[in-house]
């Protein structure tokens, strides 16, 4: 892989101006009013592939936003490596709390980037990982070392649900074989400490509406004879969670899978600063599941959250008002065992029985994703294992995530593929947040890294 | 009262025409955006007092909203009395929910009104109510039939807590000068059972703020981890209500004034239908305090209500965030001998004190209001229950209204004043709500009963 490393070291500017582009196109997936700008992204990523000298690149439509294709068969014989990302990004908001626009990248320096960390929605979840695939591409192309075939699927839906990717994998079975599947889409401990994720917890997401009276009331001449649906909403939600913050939805951990001690000793030994972790949050104490550490808690163990809530009057001054309804977006995150149908169905049941009869609950599903492992001893994670090994110079540590990446479980069912999660970013990127960033560093350390990958998979193939 | 009889019978196309234009001006006190159109119904009633006859009329400067002056004394010997409402209103969101736009009136029939309503935001509360006295005035000018001195009061920030009307009166204690105050901004039980508020609650308003981590967090990262701060409020606001709907701040009910079984016997003869009650509502069942029936609850007992709440992601589809702040409006309603200062103390105090260490909570008081009774004794409520039997035919009932003046009890505080609650609206008028409305009978018995007020109080004053 010399002269691919050599083309990489000699187009760091290039694949940075590059990445800047892409990340100027606002493509939340969520709001419908970017929907050109989702679409003129998927055309971006279909010329780049075309440019870098992929084959057979399309744009495939789906009912929803398009899924970007294109491939490399050099070999019938060789393995082949179906690369997935998402050209798609969360919504921006809320945007006051950004120190520079959204959608305009600016490159700062920062404590834990010191070398300079890209600024944009995006920059790191997803189009800075999945990026790093078509460049890594690009040097082993233009150095003709590109060690065996490869696949790419880059799609527009995964902040969404990910609806119409089941629909084109079923239907594109053939076009699709291959023997492994590598995603960056997850992160590592630190630029000092690699790791591999070989865990990741599933989701159930839901939103519900409480309906009292049919029309908003004064909160005076009405005030203690009517439910209110914005106090029955918050008694119903902290319900949910008793005082060791164990969910109470029954049977919810009816199946979740339980570690071993050893396991568990296994876990704790990845470092962990609980000191660090509050100050970076800036709260003085961690709040979750008695019985648990911060890390199982975020990894090992289901969760629920309420993501968003409103109802009654939130502009500015005070208006006595009883609101008519109150809705809130609520998540439940699952570990491995635990399925989205399952939980989903045990919180509607639930959540609509624990309603007074003052009130009308509606629980509108919203989508789900199963939880997955990567076993330790597959030929994919090997490979992986070992290409971080020599871009890092350390033996990367394998981790459990706490978030949620649904179509690795659907890969799996539907292709037969074990998916490979050899992710780059940091936990403080803030993926998600006002200020999402992506190291420099770890930008170009992912192109350097993959194709070792591409390299050991194939020979761990023979 | 022969002649302004006749008179008002003569011109009531004119005083609706008056209304609907009145009613155009979107006087929306609480959002700043409708500045101008605020000091615009302030110029407007200017002009209408001035039109009908008073002297020195001014539109007062205050820190806020003007308060519009204007006076008629034909006597010193005789009594005054001072008028007031207001000519600002409650905000109009949710708009969505208006059959017809909030500031564009439009007259139609109801089952309560066969002979028309007014539909438009402040129809009833209290552009329609205040503007009645109005045309009682110019009714008795233009009759010659005035039987006694009139000061007028109309402030523009009753709906954002009164704030300078409390200064201004403190400063013209002497041009406020009066016998009695007289206010049309409460109801009556029905069109064929008059009644007057004899007691109205208090209110204490505030506003909450929840910060968990400094930024927004991606739920699966943190899930499980961080205090969650909309599951926190949640559990917070559910925790000031018990089981009974009693409300758990400590000493919440130290003050309040407990009826005796006579009293509370009394009130229970005042017409009420819990079937016809829930039906209008659309509700299966009520709910409030045990040990209390539906009338009690909404005037003799005090509440907890949140009046909006909000946090996280809001917007179209689902986003997997945890919110670094959730935020609440909560307001109590009070009874006598409950005063705002120490009710509003107590919740912060309660409220600060629950918060667990995994999150910080700001506690941000807004305007109150202290409760108020009338005693049926008085002369002037005494000249109310007439005018009503001679307009109604029927003797009005004294009832305790749930809603809050609060003025009514600084009036007495600062000018030593009483304060008859001469209303005419219905709870069916949905003030505060989407298609606020407010009757043409209600509108014209409300102009033709005033002047005998104001002979009757003249009369019993001698």
């Amino acid at each position: 892989m010399e002269s691919t490393i050599k083309y990489i070291n000699a187009n760091k500017d290039k694949f940075l101006n590059e990445l800047i582009e892409l990340l100027k196109i606002p493509s939340v997936s969520a709001d419908p009013a970017f929907k050109n700008d989702v679409l003129k992204t998927a055309e971006f990523i279909a010329e780049q592939l075309k440019k870098n000298g992929a084959d057979n690149v399309e744009v495939c439509p789906t009912a929803g936003y398009p899924i970007v294709y294109g491939e490399k068969i050099i070999d019938e014989n060789l393995p082949t490596v179906l690369v997935y990302g998402h050209y798609d990004v969360q919504p921006a908001d809320p945007l006051e709390l950004w120190d520079s626009p959204a959608f305009e990248p600016v490159i700062k320096k920062t404590e834990i980037h010191p070398e300079g960390a890209i600024f944009a929605r995006g920059a790191c979840d997803d189009k800075g990982q999945m990026y790093m695939h078509l460049k890594a591409f690009e040097a082993m192309m233009e150095s003709n070392e590109l060690p065996c075939n490869v696949k790419f699927m880059i799609e527009g839906e995964e902040e969404v649900g990910s609806e119409n990717l089941g629909h084109f994998i079923k239907a594109n079975k053939e076009k699709l074989a291959a023997d492994v599947i590598l995603v960056s889409d997850t992160g590592i401990l630190a630029n000092d400490v690699p790791s591999i994720t070989t865990g990741l917890r599933g989701l159930s997401y839901v939103e519900v509406e409480v309906t009292g009276p049919n029309r908003d009331l004064h909160s005076g001449l009405y005030g203690g004879c009517v439910a209110n649906p914005i106090n029955i909403l918050a008694e119903m939600i902290a319900s949910l969670t008793d005082e060791n913050n164990h969910i109470t939805i029954p049977g919810f951990y009816d199946n979740v899978e339980e570690l071993s001690a050893e396991e568990r000793a296994e876990m704790a030994k990845a470092p962990f600063s609980e000191e660090d972790y509050k100050k970076a949050l800036a709260i003085d104490a961690v709040h979750g599941e008695a019985g648990y550490s911060t890390p199982e808690r975020g990894s090992i163990r289901p969760t629920l959250d309420v993501n968003g809530i409103w109802g009654g009057y939130t502009g500015e001054g005070a208006k006595t008002v009883i609101a008519s309804k109150a809705f809130a977006k609520i998540s439940m995150r699952l570990v491995p065992n635990q399925s989205p149908e399952e939980i989903t169905e045990k919180f509607q049941k639930h959540f609509e029985s624990i309603a007074p009869d003052s009130v009308k609950v509606l629980v509108k599903p919203h989508h789900g994703g199963e939880p997955a492992v990567t076993p330790i001893d597959s030929i994919g994670y090997q490979a992986a294992s070992m290409a971080m090994e020599t871009s890092f110079g350390i033996k990367p540590i394998p981790v459990r995530s706490g978030g949620s990446i649904p179509i690795v479980s659907m890969f799996e069912k539907v292709l037969g593929l074990k998916t490979v999660l050899m992710g780059f970013g940091l936990n403080s990127d803030a993926i998600h947040s006002p200020n999402e960033h992506y190291g420099l560093f770890n930008y170009y350390k992912g192109i350097e890294t993959i194709p070792y990958f591409y390299k050991n998979f194939t020979e761990l193939s023979k």
